[in-house]
């Protein structure tokens, strides 16, 4: 007696995931496999108001997709230098926000344990916290900041003490971070209060104003940011508020006179030599963004950042072999 | 000597496509394996102005994943009931009209001759023809027709025979249709010519205007309907703009006083029992969307032709077996 | 035996191209050539806030070429039976209120004294008053008024006598308008006060409300529509606002719950066989406007009232030559 | 010796909240002077994507200020007949769930200690939980619940028993909810499981799907609606998602297909005579509104359900006196 | 006998206005408190077309809440330097120039005769002049006017002498500017004739177009600013099409070609130690906007005003005990 | 002696209103009278996606007139030295790729039969290779190409030869262009290939860089600019996503890091006293515009390039006279 025929089992919806990877890159979730992977971390549990960076994830995939594989200033194409895979996003818990910091942590601590280098796509600056648990949990780490606030802060506006205004704060209080090797650039506008920029001052930040850029010049501000980082490994964090909104609008701080998208390229291409061992763009809002210009910024930024940490990969690579 | 470590083969960007599929079904590139297969047209080259359907097979997919498994009125899942994948979209030749149709046709004559039932997301309504050339390839089909204009003229306002004005005038004459089982619902608003319309009902389609709608309640439609039709193979093809522009706002030629989706999808239902081997929905333009409305409604009412086509292809089987 | 009077060659649209004229009818400035005239007001001086509808006149030409020449209940275009043409903007002093309402009144005299019918977009609802005092300049009309508000208002909110939210009070107090032969269709919504509704009431308007419109029914309403405007002359006021936001969102006083466009369509077709004198579409803000939908709407209401007064005015010239 | 004159503290910013009150009512913090209260839960803490309604209450406090004071059916305005404040919005801890669902219930039972009515803009549909928490902490309430879905799951799709999909799931199982005496209206789409529908059957609950409202009509589904509620205390919840998205696009999980807001409107003036005794609209999402005009249905639902308890109201202290 | 309960009087809608005020200060309507008074002039009516900067105080004020109390460059808050109120709107009469004229010249008088600063958010340009009345009653004031447009025409294109295009030529004439004192920064672009600059520079005007501009470096335009201006009174004027659309959107006549908003903040802050007296920001219309960015631009400026005008007050209070 | 030449005075702008020609141009379809011509030409046919450029000419025509008849450099206005009209759109087969590039190749030949000089609104960037066709049949010419991208591969993605990125290969293969007298101002960006770069490089195009430019400056680009165009005749060709895209959102492949406004205009400019024989501006996307900023600077850089031509136009006019 013949059977009603179904649909096997591997043609059922979801047995298949079918989203789309940054650049087209292949999804892997053998880690062993990659020197440098791409993540997703779709959270913005560090903030209050306005939200929605935990969309960003999704929308600079999507728009990651009009790059094409080789950078300007390369004669070979980063995935042709290193094994860079997509490994999807983190899974966090939207109800519980230290649920999600463990699990964002163990995540990256998966990933450190097999040496593979982080390139992230956040989520609020919250999210560099527990990424920076992982990656610099040998030892602090150097970092070059960008952003139009110091992200120092003691606690937020209503008191909690992990929020999207207190990541570097914590991270130097847990020994993540050595403060005399931090550069923050883009700093501008008005602020609740001094404390957190002379905090910041004190343990050692350099603070680069957007005043101080227009001293220094491009040039300037790449020596400077060079030699503030030295030859230890570094981490990039991009808050894409650090652009103005005319060139960045989809963000929940806008904050007016801001970097161009030119001059941010410039000087991250700038830092190349340095020893970076990861990084993100943090604090994309597809919701507030115009014709999904914001998340073309944050994955242009990416592959800015992806080709400096394929470039340090590729030197200690071959430091190793000519040892 | 140590060579150079390249990333594998299979870490190339491209190796793996990564876009959204419909629904999240599974791709399927292998046809034999499906009785329904959800097909993307992604060519506009029947319209001059204004322009965009050919991005409509993207941002469909997108939104269909807004769409859960079980239809409303269902008690199981389409695809618990048939084997459906998503076979990508129909690579055509924007530069060249001639090669596309005959591209669009191939590719579903593929399909047809693996008894492949297509459900389509297009593009502009041009794409119906070459997609009727294949499904009706042994004989002529009725079609039921939702749209605010009858799109059986002569020639498009430049002459040229094959635009989005014209594909059920050039597939009555082809022998694709059964100008007699044929029901255009939705029509209304102003024309630049009346021959296009006489056309229509001399040849013997019954067309259901706004105000004829309104007169038969959306019960009398759906008697009528199926009376035009009866037992003989139907395909049900949807141009978007059949639906007010208040509700599908995103296409390129609105025309106000138009069906509601909730009238769209009560008769669609009607139509359960009918002998239906195909539909597609077309003319969604995502430039002109607000907030991706118009592919969700997209997306929606092809999943609703999707259940009419699962339910006919099971009683086909049924059918058979007790045969 | 005379014949049809007909529109010469030189007024028919289409004659000559490229210009922004409504339906591409030819621009006329000699008003002896004409039956009917299009006529744009770009005045919101009315208008507190939000402003805007000054801008409509452009935005709704623009769109009124997405429509075609015959409409659809018609076998033959209105513009074969009259001489029809767009005669351009009023010219108003957008600094000087009393002055604009002058100079609008002088151009709607000079319109009646050659026997030519207006047909206008506004603008604000203020400029039905001054185009008013030249219509019914020999006798007052009966008007079938389209809005969510009654606008009868003693005086706006700050105490202005001549705001968008009186026309229809001054213009009974000046004898323009005969209030038993007022029908008002679409009323709904919250108010500042019951007084202006009474007032309507109390001189004799009629009053229907979204909910006696779907108590009554669309034939209920054109039955009583008819009834009370009668033989003589009327004329058409069409508040954008009377419709929906889903359906009209451009405009500056938005109410939930109003007529859909094919109601109104309905309901303007059922009062055919009136003696209608002119009519005007006001209130669309091109500002808030999405797509420019509600322009679309405008420019297609408008169409509608043409082809009732080019009706009209086909019978009145018929009765002239029998008697 | 003449002191630094500096601003006296008065003037500090700060110092007066300045926010927009709803319909311009004076914000009141003590309790015991009020009948009813407006209360905005800026909270989405129990969605995991797309996020947003915490932003609600202040564009639809915004957007109530272009309504007028006095109901269309009224003779006078409800804030003549009770004492009606707007108090703010609870103050949540955005980073914790557990702490911010028990500082609603905390607002809410201090409001109902003082025998105040709350009427509530959400916030996503979790904070009508702790609300009925407070509402019915002495018996269950009967509901009228306007949705798209049943919000009766056991579980969130990631297994989380306290999220946007399962409140009244929660409260039938906490005993805040009389099952037998709930009614789901606007219920319609896809779902991922039947399973929630058919516990919310199974425990009496009643649902009207639109398909059951077309039936039953307008007035049917009002009869159906006061006999499942009679005479016993009930609570009123719109989730805005019951609207279909052409009339409220402004929210997170968009269904076609479904209520028109005049229905909304008619249904719940037909509520009239119950014993209501609070409410809230819930799920507008700003950020994907258009126009404001998803926040301007907000506000006049909140209208039409205050008016609806202050009638309650009124009957209540009449009974009162009279006894 | 018991009477009806009624809401008190305190508790009806109105009582309390509830608009939000400048980054929340406090309202303020003695003006005898006050050292400087943000003002809002809700008036276009010097704008034939495109109209709406009438609605920029509201947005202005929403976004101003954006800000915080510490400017980037100031150890201090200026509102810990000055009593700094919102005075809210002037109230003018839409419907009437000469009145609005009046009234707002009568506004700025009486904060005058209290010695008040005044900082407004415009209103079209042409609100400018009233303001001068008031501001130079005793002598004539020096001007830093940033702009695409001189705004020194004879009258605008219609004839009307007092217009948006004409605040200066008018200010001149009526000796309330002197010319000599005044600079022009950010014009460019296509003019309708030469004789406007003519004029502006043969009575005295600096003019400093963006090819100046680029040429002179952003130190030597303040150097040229301050010199120009000296040390008497002067008074600041930004028209927001000073900056270029990319950076604000959001206005009327937008020219391409202009200011970055670092720039125009940079020169601002470069003008610390004049003898500023008020200052204005006109031109945002809030119906271009994208996203309220003009609108958080417009309240960055008036912030930077505010600090130069506070610091101005301090010193002049400082120099007065010193004698 | 001979007197100057100027336009006729019935083809000065404004002769004729309420057309939607460029600046309120003349149609002209008489060549004979004109120096230069303005065209549109409604065609994309060279890209796949996303596409819509065919919308550009109306609304660069429409956002023209936005602009003043006097350049800020020039003491007259281009009107005044040579007859300019609006010559329509090119009758184009938007179905038909090699028909189209003939009909615009015959087009421009008759033009160039006459002796005008043409301006183009396109269109994508296939559209300059026919043009190209016409203005260098006798001779090949020198291009000052502003873009992103070379456009100089050897095909398409999917192998086409004529699309939008290989016009200026072809255009060097048919001997069109001096591969020595072309200069590539704005290149940035990800590419496919280096191969279509080398190629330019290899051929003699001179190839400035984002970085190029700022190491240059402005004045370093034109003086190199100038010394690679020389004497000889010289297109100006703008691709409008050479302009990053916070100045120019309304393009189909935008690419951060781009011109600003003033610094193409500077450019544009520096070019003056080059024999310039005609220009376009290409790929703006109306659909992906904001507020139609990016018709607003094609218009402008059209207005531009036209008064390049006039002052080129002017000189060959003076040195034949005194020949």
């Amino acid at each position: 007696m013949a059977e009603t025929r179904t649909a096997p089992e591997a043609l059922k919806p979801g047995a298949q995931l079918g989203s789309s990877s940054f650049m087209q890159l292949p999804h892997v979730s053998a880690f062993d496999e990659l020197d440098i992977a791409i993540v997703g971390v779709p959270w913005d549990g560090g903030t209050a108001s306005p939200v929605g960076s935990r969309h960003a994830p999704r929308t600079i995939r999507v728009m990651s997709n009009r790059l094409r594989r080789l950078h300007p200033l390369l004669e070979t194409s980063p995935f042709d230098m290193c094994a860079v895979g997509d490994v999807g996003d983190v899974k966090i818990d939207p109800f519980d926000q230290a649920k999600s910091l463990t699990a964002i942590e163990a995540f990256y601590s998966e990933l450190a344990s097999h040496g593979v280098h982080p390139i992230t796509a956040g989520g609020d600056h919250l999210v560099t916290l527990p990424i920076l648990r992982a990656v610099a949990r040998h030892a602090p780490v150097g970092v070059v900041h960008f952003d139009a606030h110091s992200d120092t802060a003691e606690a937020g506006s209503d008191g909690s003490r992990y929020t999207a205004a207190t990541p570097f704060r914590r991270a130097v209080e847990e020994g993540l971070v050595d403060p005399k090797r931090v550069v923050q650039i883009g700093l501008r506008g008005t602020v609740r209060s001094n404390e957190r920029n002379r905090w910041a001052r004190d343990v050692g930040m350099r603070q680069v104003t957007m005043d101080d850029l227009y001293k220094l010049g491009l040039d300037g501000v790449i020596r400077a940011a060079r030699e503030i980082i030295g030859d230890a490994p570094a981490y990039v964090s991009f808050d894409i508020d650090g652009i103005d909104p005319a060139f960045a609008p989809g963000t929940g701080t806008p904050v007016i006179g801001g970097l161009t998208t030119y001059e941010s390229q410039r000087i991250l291409q700038g830092l190349r030599g340095l020893d970076l061992v990861g990084g993100d763009v943090v604090e994309v809002s597809p919701q507030y963004d115009l014709n999904d210009l914001t998340s073309l910024v944050g994955a242009s930024l990416m592959f800015e950042i992806l080709c400096l940490v394929v470039d340090a990969q590729d030197r200690r690579r071959k430091t190793k072999r000519s040892a």
